[in-house]
């Protein structure tokens, strides 16, 4: 292959790109309609997942809730995947005992991935379905005394990552894929957590932003959406610059493992 | 706080950061003393972790040699943390076992942060150690056919960054972390890998990149580093751009789990 014409074939993709972008932003975006559909929600039980399991019933579709220790491998006709697990504990990684990381790793990540892999044949016969992805910010920012739960959600990230790769080379464009990644949410995950960029998140919002993604068939699903914008700084600006805005925006929580602060 | 005086504080970080950067072009870099430190590298048996030993040995360091199946939970007193978990298997994710995906895991975070856990306390005591992640590229860059692996390896950039960001939270800046991230080595890792972005590294580039990273502090150590400015394109550009790049570097392999090509 000729260099010259690779520059090209990749300036013109590049324009092309960002005219389309810059139309859609006129367009309203098409929302597919999920009535009928199989969905499968894991971490069903509260929180997000419970939120989420209203809103695909409100639309119609049949609903297969699991929570956690109901995470079983079974092979069905699944056509929408969403993982939620649930409340995790964390911990910072002189206190966290080994079975707790293992434990971690279990609820964020291969618990999502052993469920993917029973119903991704299923789906990839079918070329049709959605699989949803539940990580955090903390899957692209790290946060002090959260080592085990970022790192899980590092991968979780990944995984979304690695997954869409590799739909997209075995031609299942049938196959939908997104990741959520939003901030603090206030379910108890965390005690009194606060931030100079914006207020905590309540669990409706959160699944708005899930619901608006999933039918766009967004693959990444930020929450607030200005996370992106970190991505951006954090490859251009130096280390010293990031610690000084990480140091303003001033992320803070009490303590791990709490209830709901309010209710 | 005053959202101007934050503002040019940050952009006074910002001038003084790309200001040193510039002056350090012209510097040579100080490499740190490792004789009489006494160093653990897991992995050690063979490929990277084996001639890591070589360069530390070389070095007058006081060495420790674990293998993958050796790693067990002792405390100790050791200045530099080495894990580089040797040959693992990987699969795409359709004919990954369930057990397979955990023992990827195992082997390329969990166990790592297992060690971590057992000699932090120490490190934190003396204010002092070095604590080095083998990751991979795959952690910031995904391929088809590796989902597993890729996961894994998102989740060591993970573990990687949440740490060195808690040991700064915590003050311990006597505590230096690297983490290493090749391309395909030539370790039988995978078979008959190719790409048009230059050729398969032997494990001598890869120690020798590790070696300077580790004795001058670097925090990520990309092999080759060109990989930073794809992390950069990765951010700016369009997915469909992102897209057509990617085909054109053209990574490929036949098959997981080989024989070193040569020997």
């Amino acid at each position: 292959m000729n260099p010259l014409l690779d520059f090209l074939l990749v300036l013109a993709t590049l324009i092309y790109s960002y005219l389309e972008a810059f139309v859609k932003l006129f367009v309203p975006a098409k929302r597919k309609s999920v009535a009928g559909e199989l969905v499968l929600i894991t971490g069903a039980g509260h929180g997000v997942g419970r939120a989420t399991a209203f809103e695909f019933a409100k639309r119609q579709s049949r609903l297969v809730l699991w929570d956690i220790n109901k995470v079983k491998k079974e092979i069905g006709d699944v056509s929408i995947l969403v993982n939620n697990a649930g409340v995790i504990t964390t911990a910072d990684l002189l206190s966290t005992q080994d079975h707790q990381i293992e434990r971690m790793f279990e609820v964020n990540i291969l618990a999502h991935m052993w469920t993917t892999r029973a119903f991704l044949p299923t789906m990839m016969n079918n070329n049709h379905g959605h699989i949803v992805t539940v990580a955090s910010a903390a899957g692209h920012f790290v946060t002090s005394f959260m080592v085990a739960y970022c790192s899980s959600k590092f991968a979780a990230v990944g995984f979304h990552k690695a997954l869409t790769e590799e739909l997209s080379t075995l031609g299942k464009d049938g196959i939908k894929t997104s990741c959520l990644c939003p901030v603090f949410i206030n379910t108890g995950f965390v005690k009194n957590p606060s931030t100079r960029l914006g207020k905590i998140l309540e669990v409706d919002e959160v699944v708005e932003a899930l619901m608006e993604g999933i039918l766009t068939n967004q693959k990444m699903i930020f929450v607030p959406s200005f996370q992106r914008v970190g991505l951006l700084l954090e490859r251009l600006f130096p280390e010293r610059t990031l610690a000084v805005l990480n140091k303003l925006t001033n992320v803070k929580f009490d303590a791990v493992i709490g209830q709901r602060s309010t209710q």
